[in-house]
């Protein structure tokens, strides 16, 4: 039996980490076995990558070079990780998944999208089952994230403008993609929200 | 005015290393400014990497994220040495640059080396303006290497057949670009050898 694959996305502030544990949470509690992971990261290489990539200076690597190291990582993720736990039949929950490189370094770099795709596709090729998008106002998002503020204000340091032009990439990448994609509204409270991302995911296991 | 960039290439042992530094030693010894570089690294950000991949156990990477992880290093270092260097109008000597990756990835698992072409393609995009190939018996070479020893086996440590897989794969890129590659046999000293090198870099320049 194998297993199926969803991913969490959404701007910083969203509150798509939280829903992605309160998911596992209750998946566990209806009996299923859950991988709960997240990038960048996921996997001891690619943890260490990602601490290559999210330490020292914001402009310390060019967004190309970004991008092969988070390619990089998302392979190691992949093959050590995800692809192991879907064989066992498992339900894989990944906080951040490829579609957060076509936003985030799409964003920074507007040419860049075509790449970002034609890489996905030479050394990824894979997707998530099911996309939960967790949908919010950037200003309350925003707000979230410097409440939260601590150790990675590495993505979280980019202003207003920047997380609406995230948003919209998102709702745009959701649309060009409705089979896989789901939109949640990440504004009521976090039980509420999770009430209704359960209700999608098991109407989709 | 823009420099010209040379890379060296060659098998484990091939003497390619000290060769590029003789080269280096004698264009300065001509006055021309020079920049001695490396792969896997050649800047600061590119050598964090290099440590990233060439330590640990020879299987902790899989060949895609190993072809990964160099791509980014490569990137790093066009961007903030080769480039720079060239534009100031230095001769840069690299030893190994993207045939590298073409002959050692593309060994190690035959089916990448298509991948190879295409991720240098997207994300890289460069080649040297003329690849000194130094050229040499395996047993020679891998004698050599292994006398050497130290703290880099990672590569040397992979016995006769495959430095013979590897000698007859740069001959073979030689052959489909003549107008880039030169080779040289790095059978003879390292002084005759070198003459032979200058010469042959003299008349490019």
């Amino acid at each position: 039996m194998s297993g199926v694959f969803v991913s969490f996305e959404g701007i910083d502030g969203s509150g798509k980490s939280t829903q992605a544990r309160l998911l596992a949470d209750a998946l566990r509690t209806r009996g299923l076995t859950v991988c709960l992971t997240r990038e960048p990261g996921g996997s001891p290489g690619a943890e260490e990558i990602r601490r290559l990539v999210l330490e020292g200076d914001c402009d310390r690597w060019s967004t190309e070079t970004e991008l092969l190291l988070f390619t990089a990582a998302r392979r190691d993720h992949l093959e050590k990780t995800i692809r192991p736990a879907l064989a066992r039949g498992e339900v894989v929950i990944s906080d951040r998944f490829a579609d957060s490189s076509r936003i985030y370094q799409g964003l920074t770099r507007g040419d860049l999208r075509d790449t970002v795709d034609k890489l996905h596709a030479l050394m990824i090729g894979v997707e998530p089952d099911l996309t939960v998008l967790i949908d919010i106002d950037p200003a309350i998002g925003l707000g979230r994230a410097v409440a939260r503020a601590g150790l990675e204000m590495r993505f979280e340091d980019m202003g207003l403008g920047i997380q609406q032009k995230a948003r919209d990439g998102f709702l745009a990448l959701a649309k060009t993609h409705p089979a896989r994609f789901r939109v949640i509204s990440g504004a009521p409270t976090p039980e509420i929200v999770a009430g209704e991302v359960l209700s999608t995911v098991l109407a989709r296991l």
